[in-house]
């Protein structure tokens, strides 16, 4: 392994050395040096500081010249939804119209309008997928992504699914209990069988398993049902929580000692104290907020109240076409009242400890070469310049896999 | 001149033909031809039509594969704030963490830190900045800009700002009463001393005048005054109004018979239908409302009244740091209840008609060549990726000026 000199930048930023995740003042705390360089070696950091304070190196080295640039830790993007086939750019401009949310399932929208499509799409397509997005996120800054299952719903797509996730580099989530489709007789009977058909095969590949708690989809009973199950094949659990209604997802999420709760717009101050009180992180989803037009999740008083978060982009067909970490730091500055210094937390170490990665999402030694250079002296850039071109060059595990151009 | 065919695009889009600025319904009525061509002559569109439609064609010709693309016009940005020099950077942050207006300009932000680094910047400079906005401008799709002054608020920034912008290639828009610049009394004693020393030579160079009217900047009789000398002179008028406050300024745009009255995140019924009544345009920029967290402008009431409305970016260092009129078409869709359609139609032919150009906007023939074209096969992708890479190719007055790769 030869080492990669990163010298000369204008600014090296990341989250402060402590116990991961980061909460409260501690979120906000970024350690800033100027005119400093990066080393690493093969797929890790040896060693992060001012210039003044790198020492004669013995041995070759490849050099990249930093001049005019800023590093941060590569980008962690812990909740997507990358392996689909199809879009649903048709419900997307019945919404726009104002269409309610039964005129889109009449019109043939939502998650199941998906599940045809992927289901049909085969192996080798949902392959492409998902590295096509793969790639999309690395051009963002993404250098660890998560992604679920969920749309095949049945047990050979729901594989092909984790399949695909994990052959493109992402850490894959067995989203199985998403949606009840078509051929089954209804959420209980649903998720009875997904746990005995799909749950062995499942749980060999993925590392956490998530379940949607909404409405008309799986109560808390199922949901605790379909977790518990999971956790006893060793998968972390995750839940999609109080998105539209708090329907007790924050309550289970405690009780099950879940990895992370999703969503939360619809969260009150009984669920913002609960979550402070435990160390389930709220995962932040500010694009899908967006997109179907809702309150933004209660970011600042989660933070306040000393609760961990994180950001993700939530990259769906359905309600956040978007792989963009950038754009959510944006929104995270602009609807959610975090600081850049709380979204580059929250989209780093935080998000790296969602999926139980604790070593990345920080730049110090012994850490994985994740180091993304931004096109601007002043890091914050990242979330100010929304849509902007800021990512510079992209170098996951030691390896430059964008840019410089 | 050679010919450019661009064939087998899976769609080609177009708002409809009719007497632009384009109203209510048919502000949603584009033209889609599935499986169609766009023919170019020099910087003129010839024709557009079905492949099955296109006949032998003589002479020589350049033809680019459209198969798996489709053909919008070239995207229309008629408000931006592209010549200044530093940035806001610092005010963005302190805006996130809930900083107020008073604690941002005590914190030196605010215009008058922009006009600071402005004026000690140079015409190079100033070119440069422009030139490097634009290009960032035309890989989202624009290929017509308008450019504002207003941050040098002294004679020589005021044209070398207004210099950069028209040797770049933009529609310069005289900005002289954006704010009261320090060595200045007062408003009143600004707009007559910009009149007199500003306004001969900025009218040389501008096609339009626009002023800041709001609360402890401008008011409406200190409008009136500079909007009616700079008809004198020659120039189209336009005004930023009910940013914050309504003020008065759409009955004096109505009055003054403006181009156009931007942002309107403040007016209520009376404004919108007076507008609706009228010839001036709205020109809605959700990227700044977004930005500065406020309500969004009341377009859907807008266009549902009748008022003929446009969408731009606002881009500027303060309150919209964003290039990308996608991202505006994003929200449009998304937080101003507008269909892909109209905010397709808003940011091409009715921005044009806002900058005086009804020569484009439009695909059809005589028109200038401006297309873009998408990397999708459904061209409202354009709305639904947020900050996806769907500009494919770029071609501005028949010159291809960004991509095929």
């Amino acid at each position: 392994m030869t080492q990669l000199l990163i010298r000369d930048l204008a600014q090296v930023v990341t989250p402060i050395t402590g116990q991961a995740p980061l909460r409260g003042r501690d979120l906000g705390r970024v350690e800033v040096v100027e005119n400093a360089y990066v080393l690493l070696d093969g797929d890790r950091i040896v060693s992060v500081g001012p210039m003044t304070a790198l020492g004669a190196l013995t041995g070759s080295r490849e050099e990249l010249d930093g001049r005019g640039l800023s590093a941060i830790p590569g980008l962690v993007d812990c909740h997507t939804h990358p392996a689909f086939a199809g879009d649903r750019v048709h419900e997307f401009a019945l919404r726009a119209g104002g269409a309610t949310y039964d005129e889109l399932l009449a019109a043939g929208g939502g998650i199941l309008s998906t599940t045809r499509a992927t289901r049909a799409a085969g192996q080798m397509a949902l392959d492409a997928f998902v590295a096509r997005h793969r790639d999309a996120m690395i051009a963002h800054g993404t250098t660890t992504f998560e992604g679920k299952s969920g749309y095949g719903l049945d047990r050979e797509t729901e594989v092909a699914q984790l399949t695909a996730i994990r052959d493109a580099g992402g850490i894959p989530t067995w989203l199985g209990a998403h949606a009840v489709p078509p051929e089954q007789p209804g959420a209980d009977a649903y998720v009875d069988w997904a746990i005995r058909e799909v749950l062995p095969e499942a749980a060999a590949i993925a590392v956490a398993a998530d379940v949607f708690v909404e409405r008309g989809t799986f109560d808390t009973a199922q949901a605790r049902r379909y977790l518990e199950a999971c956790r006893q094949r060793g998968l972390a659990l995750r839940l999609h929580g109080d998105q539209l209604s708090e329907m007790g997802a924050v309550p289970l999420a405690v009780e099950l000692r879940a990895r992370s709760i999703d969503h939360l717009e619809s969260t009150g101050a009984d669920g913002v104290a609960m979550l402070a009180a435990s160390g389930v992180v709220a995962v932040l989803l500010p694009i899908a907020a967006l997109y179907l037009g809702r309150p933004m999740p209660p970011a600042r008083a989660l933070v306040d109240a000393g609760a961990a978060i994180a950001l993700a982009t939530d990259f769906n067909p359905g309600s956040a076409y978007c792989e963009s970490l950038p754009v959510v730091c944006t929104l995270a500055c602009t609807q959610l009242g975090l600081t850049p210094e709380e979204a580059l937390a929250a989209c780093t170490v935080n998000a790296a400890h969602v999926l139980g990665l604790d070593d990345r999402g920080r730049l110090a030694p012994g850490l994985r070469a994740d180091v993304v250079l931004l096109d601007a002296t002043d890091w914050r850039h990242l979330a100010y310049h929304l849509a902007g071109d800021v990512v510079h060059t992209v170098i996951q595990g030691g390896q430059v896999v964008r840019g410089p151009a």
